[in-house]
């Protein structure tokens, strides 16, 4: 069946879409977890609600297929009692916003929810982790994002604040976080930190963690040692939400699950480590499999239900 | 009203027991959570479950009280989905246990959870945690616990194993610790571990950090420096405890609390040093009310109901 015969199919499709710092993904999402749709990535613009709304029309237009609902990533939280959108520092304008008051399309029904937990939510219904009731999705990517299901209900905390493992302090006498805080895991472990350790460390300037992970396979062990790096930092962190939250899987995802070659003979060691032994037991520990487009993903899978 | 006329008032008290790894506390408590005998603590006997079966016929004889059922505390895991006894390393006669199968009283239905857990479940149901939904319960003693309320919902993980911050790793290359692990919480930050490095540091053999206490208060700079260290460290874990789980409050008990006076300052600002702004907002941090009674509390509270 070719995607569009599928889309046709498919009633009850849905709008999912990650709003990141600097680009804006989104699909057309099948209750099965398919992409229905081309994957749109694009850069943000300064009129987010526009270029949203401008997507939800090209990709409905384009397609013959009845849209049930919306999910909406984004980086902030959101208020669990009202499903209101709470501080998102990169995109100030959703601050506050009711979904209700968000118009992509007419009748459109939205759900808000926090990015790192709509992705940990696309691996959980539909990637790395189905099955399971019982998931840490850790993301290291720009940052470090981390969303929890406890016995299948995620996990927002009182304010929708939760669940922020990104800045899970690794060393307390590290380097300062943007976040207010000091030797935060996104610090060691993010992509943005391996490039920037690998620079320091060359006197190269590398765009991004991509290009060190090439030069990682091509042999640099200054390269390998960035990876290293981030790896045991990343497990020592897994290994802690191991010992809180008694998960059957931890998925690892976003931009450096890319590099998982070079991270899970690390990342397995530090966490069989620092896990308490039959925690360990039972844990599995997974690359992502929804790649960017967990976060389009969990948040289709949010949506308001037909 | 006396103790006596309380207890024959309160139809429906219940038995608490918190057995520890080397003592056993018992009460019973009635449903507003207060002791309504004396406050058993009794070194812990080979016979477990002939010694607290004694300890409730004798609660029992000595006040005419109906008891409805009875919660026990063990530092250990239960299945939470079938609520036998998992893995408790300090009684392996408990290991594998259903509840129905241990009777301390003819016909007392007997409900089993973990210490940390139920010490939480005291601190919130009549302790310092009261009204709130989301709270972490922290207790630094012979080693560190932790207990989480979600929502109003115990944390259990997977397989009853959640919610062991004190292994949280807060020095990746720290010492090594029973549990297998390295550098966990529970070596720097327990009251076992300010009185080793107390004596390490000192040359003289101290028996508890109660003992390092009175030096500290006393004047004493290592002993201050011993209880700064621990603090410093358990603000750390706080704060990535509330990083994570978005609590409304989290309680310190525990024997360390008790030095309530020379942790609070260390403690309050690691915490806010760490916790991310918006979470912090709203975080409160309090010593447990309950003292050594708090798992006592919780096991009563998480008793069958009449």
């Amino acid at each position: 069946m070719s995607v569009p015969e599928r889309a046709r199919a498919g009633a009850g499709a849905r709008l999912g879409v990650d709003v990141g710092g600097t680009s804006v993904r989104a699909a057309l999402v099948d209750p099965t977890g398919v992409l229905v749709s081309p994957l749109v990535d694009a850069p943000r613009s300064p009129d987010l609600i526009s270029q949203l709304s401008s997507i939800y029309h090209d990709l409905t237009d384009s397609q013959s297929v009845v849209v049930a609902g919306a999910g909406l990533a984004v980086p902030g939280s959101v208020d669990p009692a009202t499903g209101r959108i709470g501080s998102v520092p990169t995109a100030p304008a959703l601050q506050g916003l009711d979904p209700a008051d968000i118009r992509l399309g007419p009748g459109l029904p939205i759900r808000v929810c926090n990015d790192a937990n709509a992705a940990t939510i696309g691996e959980w219904t539909h990637g790395a982790a189905v099955g399971a009731r019982h998931v840490v999705g850790l993301f290291a990517g720009t940052g470090v994002g981390c969303g929890v299901v406890i016995d299948g209900v995620l996990l927002t905390g009182s304010r929708g604040l939760a669940a922020e493992a990104g800045h899970l302090v690794v060393d307390p006498d590290g380097p300062p976080c943007p976040c207010g805080g000091q030797g935060c895991l996104e610090q060691f472990a993010s992509g943005t930190a391996v490039a920037r350790w690998y620079g320091e460390a060359t006197g190269r300037s590398v765009p991004g963690a991509a290009e060190v992970a090439r030069a990682a396979r091509g042999g640099d062990p200054t390269a390998r040692q960035a990876f290293e790096r981030a790896a045991r930092l990343l497990g020592v962190a897994a290994a802690g939400l191991a010992n809180l939250f008694n998960p059957e899987v931890i998925v690892l995802g976003g931009g450096m699950a890319a590099a998982w070659d070079l991270l899970e003979a690390d990342l397995t060691r530090a966490v069989a480590r620092h896990t308490m032994p039959l925690t360990a037991r039972g844990l599995r520990l997974a690359p992502g499999r929804l790649g960017r487009a967990a976060g389009v993903v969990g948040a289709a899978a949010s949506a308001p239900a037909d």
